[in-house]
């Protein structure tokens, strides 16, 4: 079978991580993505490293071709009309009114080619009072709630390590375009779809949201790794002899098969523990217990121990060990590939799985302006001499 | 204009976040969700509440509508493979072969109906030797290596505060839904569309997986509220007199407009804070430069003199700050709205907005099986007294 997306043609104005997310999404289901960057320095993302092309940049902008356009040029801005005009969909993730003050925003967009999928992924949204603020993943997490609810009680606000912000806008741009393009098979036209990252944020919050609630309105604290709501318990990560297992139960089965697991099957009759409230209610002795078995075992004896039980556990693993997963390799999630510059590294794959297709035949992450050629002169009919002027005169 | 997914006929049978979520953002760009339960009980979200609808449960299941069915009963799988001949799409979020296992399958329904899209979101994936593994958010957070690299490095990990990894699968199912029913557009034909948990998790970690690379292969450690890889700086958490904001730079334009903003424009010039590559290494004295500063004013107060200079910053905000925040009532992100059982609520909005569309008028979240009788009967043509009969034998 053929890959989902295979025919659609993208103009990528992403940059550093939600834009080029989303594009790196619709690249594997196999669009045809043109990324569209500033001539020389190319996009934010590439000034993390001195040859431009810091991993993160290979690893989100591979399959796709790249072309390099000087928007504050009005020949460059003129370009990406026309580009615009044979594509299928535009995603940008610049601060709201960028592309309108250059003369190339939705509304000019949408007069040049009336089918266009525009999608915006901005930090706060298109509208609103904290619409111009500017947003990246760390303040979004400080805005959002998400630093004061992670992290220990007796430690200060930290962040979620991971970038989560960034790419959950992403992949939600990502679904709002698809969702237009579906329509536009009905009506035969795009729209513009916006994603705020605060707004793509807020939902991850639902078991800290319960906590709100059932306080009567205080702001929840937090919780380390317990339950955001304390809803469930053994809800945890427990010490090993030589690290840390995550342990959760989410069914009185899951707490018996525990209790057995710890050859200790009378805590399973214990009223401390009979139940959900009650075990949360008894947490304090009940994390207890749970450590005193736990931090006798190695880590890995321990977590087959619990798998043969059915006890939903996982070891709290590093990234080497991540990186080195066969079960990620089995899957393609994560391959080994070399790269000239950067050497033996990983590459990731789509989570959006289309059975039996796969996934395109892997190509690198193009340098800056790569294929102005191939996208200028095949697109737009441009000459090689006129390609070459472009160039010379900055707007290419 | 309508809304881009009018018409859409969607069986959930999602539980807890990752499947409800995903049918959250379908609800909210038009389409008609029937959330299929076993009786009684309903999903298992429901057991966090005595009454059956926590408040997650009420935010993530507003604007569909209900139908149980036992599926371990032969005539609650048939209804069930009755109910997919007539729609569009299946989503669930069972642990992988739950519905084969029962007769219901991918293979099953496909037969059935080959235009049905079936979307599939697990721990780990349909494949794999962790294919069976049980798996929930805090498991994942552990497994992706997110714990590592959560939280102060003298401290032990722990997790995000949201159950993003739950969500993130959420969303990148939608969107391989998605692509699925563009593509069937051409085909007539639709697919088994699948994403793991673990692997919705890998990109977010692409900063700290840049850390690893540069250390030539070493685990990255947990950078507290420092970015992954230290690729810039200043990009910390500061405190204020009364509480903490989050600032950082990503150009030297914004480091500047911070020097300026400190009334130490002449750090500006000091070699040691020159460009990013100088403040990452001279983060320590960079960080007491900055906290001498920030720590001497109240939080709002900094937050609104930054802003002005426009230095990219952001309060670190608790929950009742962010459930009452202006802006996100403006945009209808949240909404006050009364319950009958749950009192003064939050309403939370779709993150992905369709310009002009707006969003579907707001329906409460469903009883189990409250529309057995408009769907069974609407749908499938089933008369009130089968319905009765189907009802007092516990197969609805």
């Amino acid at each position: 079978m053929a890959l989902p997306l295979a025919g659609l043609l993208v103009i990528d104005l992403g940059q550093i991580y939600a834009g080029p997310y989303c594009t790196f999404l619709m690249a594997m289901a196999g669009a045809d993505i043109v990324k569209v960057e500033p001539p020389r320095t190319g996009e934010n993302l590439r000034g993390r490293s001195s040859h431009g092309e810091p991993l993160p940049f290979v690893l989100l902008n591979r399959n796709k071709r790249a072309v390099s356009l000087n928007l504050k040029d009005p020949r460059g801005r003129d370009l990406l009309i026309a580009l615009a005009r044979r594509a299928d969909v535009l995603v940008e993730n610049f601060a709201p009114g960028v592309l309108d003050r250059l003369g190339c925003g939705w509304r000019v967009l949408q007069a040049a080619n009336p089918r266009l999928v525009y999608g915006s992924s901005t930090g706060y949204g298109l509208t609103g009072p904290k619409r111009d603020l500017l947003a990246m993943d760390l303040t979004v997490q400080a805005m959002s709630g998400v630093m004061s609810v992670t992290g220990f009680p007796e430690h200060p606000p930290v962040k979620a390590g991971p970038a989560f912000c960034d790419f959950a806008a992403g992949v939600h741009l990502f679904a709002g375009v698809l969702a237009a393009l579906y329509e536009r098979e009905r009506t035969g036209l795009g729209r513009l779809v916006e994603v705020s990252m605060l707004e793509a944020t807020l939902p991850t919050l639902s078991s800290n949201l319960a906590a709100w609630h059932a306080s009567g309105g205080k702001a929840p604290p937090r919780t380390g790794n317990h339950h955001g709501s304390l809803a469930e318990a053994p809800y945890n990560v427990y010490p090993a002899a030589d690290g840390h297992i995550a342990v959760i139960c989410v069914t009185d089965g899951h707490w018996h098969a525990l209790c057995r697991a710890m050859g200790q099957p009378q805590l399973a009759g214990d009223p401390r523990f009979a139940d959900r409230p009650a075990r949360v209610t008894n947490i304090a002795v009940l994390d207890e217990t749970i450590s005193a078995w736990t931090s006798a075992w190695p880590r890995d004896a321990l977590i087959a121990h619990l798998n043969a039980h059915a006890v939903p556990c996982a070891p709290v693993r590093d990234l080497v060990e991540v990186i080195n997963d066969p079960h990620l390799h089995e899957r393609g999630a994560l391959a080994w590939t070399a790269h000239p510059k950067l050497g033996n590294i990983i590459r990731l794959g789509s989570a959006i799985r289309f059975d039996e297709a796969g996934e395109p035949p892997p190509t690198a992450s193009p340098a800056v302006g790569e294929h102005n050629r191939e996208v200028l002169g095949g697109w737009l009919g441009l000459s090689n001499s006129e390609i070459d002027a472009l160039s010379r005169e900055g707007v290419i």
